[in-house]
């Protein structure tokens, strides 16, 4: 497998905290990026320390977000939509795999719902790689609940990880970075223009766990 | 378990048959609607056939749509988005369990997306809601594909059927009515307007078909 060096943004959240986890400890070198330089320090330390001891594990270390895409080949967006197109404009993302796995929701006391982004016609995915036009976005990992990621099972093995993109070679770094989370390759879903379906199925999933107490996932049957 | 009679608009389509197939294999009474009277006369001539021996099995008619309400208790909504609202508007729903499994979807040389419905607010069983204020509308079956219903096997066991609405008690009939489709309870996905993130999400599945040669389907893992 090939190794690559992940810068996760916005990296000290459940999400980004629990997939850069994932990723170290099946051998990438991960770059856990906040805006708080010393946050990052403090998450990163916290990581490697559940590595510690884990053979092949890569090396876990904490920066300011613009600064972990140093070196990195693949970026990934595990940030909150709120505020999300302003920080991505900061970032030098030309030339990488950038994965986002940003789900542009809102709540209310009806529950969880999608927000609409670009009156329907958009998503997270397609903003950053409108903002970040030599980038090869690709959205994932959207449904993968952040205690189960930081969790002890070894693999989300009942879960599968959709992967949509334009860019055929992108999509396939992220396919393969599946495996270290379900175990297998992820799910080839389509054109990045599908982020709008994938990203607000959170919601959906949010209110499954709310009537059934659990932490869901999705799963693909048939393949 | 409580026997329903099921009027199936747009039954003469492959979901509606399917649909309506499953449902009198498990002792519903089912009316299958169409446009054209003889059309939905021979494809429940069809349906009746096949379920011929069937210990328990329901039985099955045609009718035009609108009759074929008459004595339903509910009423399954299994046609083209286009010309979805102005069909539904000539329907007696009023009172009745009204089952939206429409998909507003679209398709370009890029491949399936899902059509922006009310800017994005909106979808097809919302529409329906709309129209039918009495009607007490559920979202359910928009993943489960034509031919693996008309298939041989005797449950889908490895996909969900996902339910959203806002009537607990339309709700249950549906989540009990997914059992002659997967066997088991279908899954309480929440509020109707989660119809707008269910619907379009059959656009990644045909994407899903076509990228890998398959019928696939959704099951949610954690539950």
């Amino acid at each position: 497998m090939t190794t690559h060096r992940i810068a996760v943004i916005g990296g000290t959240g459940p999400q980004g905290k629990g997939l850069g986890y994932r990723f170290a400890r099946h051998g990438h070198s991960v770059v856990l990026g906040s805006r708080a330089v010393e946050k990052a320090a403090t998450v990163a330390a916290q990581v490697a320390e559940r590595l510690d001891g884990v053979e092949g594990a890569g090396e876990v270390s904490g920066a300011a977000n613009a600064d972990a895409c140093d070196g990195a080949d693949v970026v990934l967006l595990a940030v909150p939509y709120e505020g999300h197109d302003e920080l991505v404009a900061t970032l030098p993302l030309a030339g990488r795999v950038v994965v986002s796995c940003v789900n542009p929701l809102a709540f209310d006391k009806a529950g969880p719902y999608g927000r609409v982004v670009d009156g329907g016609e958009g998503s997270a995915a397609e903003s950053a790689q409108r903002i970040a036009p030599e980038a090869q976005v690709v959205g994932a990992f959207h449904h993968v609940s952040a205690p189960v990621l930081w969790g002890d099972r070894e693999f989300l093995s009942d879960e599968d990880v959709l992967v949509c993109g334009d860019s055929a070679e992108a999509k396939q770094v992220v396919i393969e970075l599946a495996r270290c989370v379900t175990g297998r390759d992820g799910v080839d879903a389509g054109r990045l223009r599908l982020a709008r379906q994938l990203e607000p199925l959170t919601a959906v999933l949010i209110s499954i766990n709310k009537r059934y107490k659990t932490h869901s996932g999705v799963r693909i049957s048939g393949i």
